[in-house]
């Protein structure tokens, strides 16, 4: 039996907090399709030196999240690839445990790119110092961070909804979906979510005050376009799409007149082994005079304090409702991330240190 | 033998300019992929009374235009579909020869909305009247008229091309196409123009002035994809699609960030009888943070006079060049639709009434 003063991975003879070895998930191999557990590699390293201007982490939680899929693949996108053998990328919440830089101090809590593992290093200046009395670490890492500054920009900045119009959302019940329909139910709009599940979608309407969802295991009528039909008599105003495939098609043919689709992922496509499938819907753009735009969240970094200021202010006013789906255990990386492609969670996805 | 002055469907002893019938092309069924001849009719008919309001109008030429197969289809998209048994629908600059409406006297030179038929009528509210001392009928129909236009708003208003930017159109040698290419050239934009075949290109480059051209029936390395990635080492700042399958593909590849597709057209997708092929690589718009973005040239019906205008100071400057392609004799207009899908044309394609 163990207990938490004397867990089996950290024998207690070594100083709490000042750990000498680290843990790291290295990419194996590029995955082909769904990854494979063998894709990636637990090991346990020595610690190196700082060089100045670098902050060394303790990481509490780590973001998963569907992005990580693209960077386990060989070809370059918006960010060089993982290189095979390296840590794999993640974001990460910890706390300053060692700091070359003038800004950063032992116990700051910060967010960053850290990586898998349980001690991350960064440049300071890559790191986003943040306030734990303001909400539960997780929720830092999801709706305050990450996550909800995607949904922040990608709907107000590229999705521009108005009052009134009807925002249509994907998966939905998930960590950037989830903010996403609460912002666009606070800036007044009618908001429809699409989830997969019956429970999901009572999460939508019941606990994050959406007016419609749609479960896309068992659309009404079987027919994702008419349950969109349905759902969006008006039409959809702003789609904001992170699952691409079937789900972004039906999208498209229901789009009202001067409609935007905000591209901010495909999760659906991401572990295909041929072609992306692309939108056949699309020249429904044409006949409705709309677009179909795709951002970056890092595009906006210089705006991250004022999204995270207003997504602090909707939380501390119950406006805004976050859920984190935590697994425990740094070696139970692979695991966590199946989540993300069965669903099998509800909100923000990360993994616990 | 017959002359002109004796043309065996129009005998003499009528007065000439006071027709008393009507040739007309009718859509007999609607085309199941390419429209097959016995899909339409012509048909002779007498005149009917004008109402309050209408005009009448002798068609000289006819307008030619990709659009015109999608309104052969069952299905609304932006406009009413041509109902099975009713007159062809069709843009066409000619005379008028009978008005009820204020503004409009015989003689006067309209476009509009007229029909495949040698007499066409219309609420004067939908003419246009053009000076006919301006240029040619077919130049004040096309690159003056509805393609000039369709280029003027879709590229400066959806496109928003920047001096220096990089334009990439596909069918550039078209009647739309060729217009983009060249107000792209106007701004200051490299112009790199998609066209089937050699000669094609050499036009392109050698009389409307294109820095380069790709031949897609023949592209350099025998790839879309690198021969757009060799024509614009910057990559693609403003994509002027008329055409989707392969080549829009092909060109999403290649988006430089922050890049703009206008979706005018998809004349490779209007024959398919499955679905429209999507766009795989439209997830570099997210990539790119790129937008994708339809428009339908009548939304900009109140400013037509401003574009008319700029198109026409250019036609008198010399900036602009044109070139239509004319079938004669309202009898061969399957032929001359024919002629859009197999690109056996240059420029602009019209109808010789």
């Amino acid at each position: 039996v163990t207990s938490p003063q004397n867990p089996p991975t950290r024998p207690a003879e070594k100083p709490v907090g000042v750990p000498v070895t680290n843990r790291q998930v290295l990419l194996r191999a590029r995955p082909v399709g769904l990854p494979r557990a063998e894709d990636f590699e637990l090991v346990e390293r020595g610690l190196e030196d700082l060089s100045l201007g670098e902050v060394r982490v303790r990481a509490r939680y780590i973001s998963l999240d569907p992005a990580m899929r693209g960077w386990m693949n060989a070809r370059r996108s918006y960010i060089r690839p993982v290189e095979v053998g390296g840590v794999m990328r993640a974001a990460a919440i910890g706390q300053v445990v060692l700091s070359r830089h003038h800004q950063f101090h032992i116990g700051d809590t910060v967010v960053g790119m850290l990586g898998v593992q349980e001690l991350g290093v960064a440049p300071g200046d890559q790191l986003l110092k943040v306030d734990p009395s303001v909400a539960p670490l997780p929720t830092l890492l999801g709706a305050l961070g990450g996550n909800g500054l995607t949904a922040y920009f990608g709907l107000l900045d590229v999705g521009c909804p108005e009052p009134g119009e009807t925002v249509l959302v994907s998966a939905a019940a998930g960590g950037v979906g989830s903010v996403v329909g609460q912002i666009a139910r606070i800036v007044g709009c009618r908001v429809v979510g699409i989830a997969g599940g019956a429970s999901k979608c009572r999460h939508l309407i019941e606990d994050l005050g959406f007016d419609a969802a749609i479960d896309h295991k068992a659309p009404k009528h079987g027919d994702m376009r008419r349950a969109i039909e349905d759902a969006c008599p008006d039409g959809v105003h702003v789609y904001f799409d992170n699952v691409g495939g079937d789900i972004l098609d039906a999208a498209l043919g229901q789009l009202a007149v001067g409609a935007r689709v905000v591209i901010c992922g495909a999760i659906s496509q991401y572990n295909a082994e041929g072609r992306v499938a692309g939108p056949s819907n699309y020249l429904n753009l044409m006949v409705k005079r709309a677009r179909m735009e795709g951002f970056l969240t890092f595009d906006y970094q210089d705006r991250y304090a004022e999204g995270a200021a207003q997504l602090a202010a909707w939380l501390a006013a119950g406006q805004l409702v976050t859920r984190e789906h935590i697994v425990i255990g740094i070696e139970r990386f692979h695991d966590a991330l199946m989540l993300l492609f069965s669903g099998d969670k509800l909100g923000k996805l990360a993994l616990e240190v």
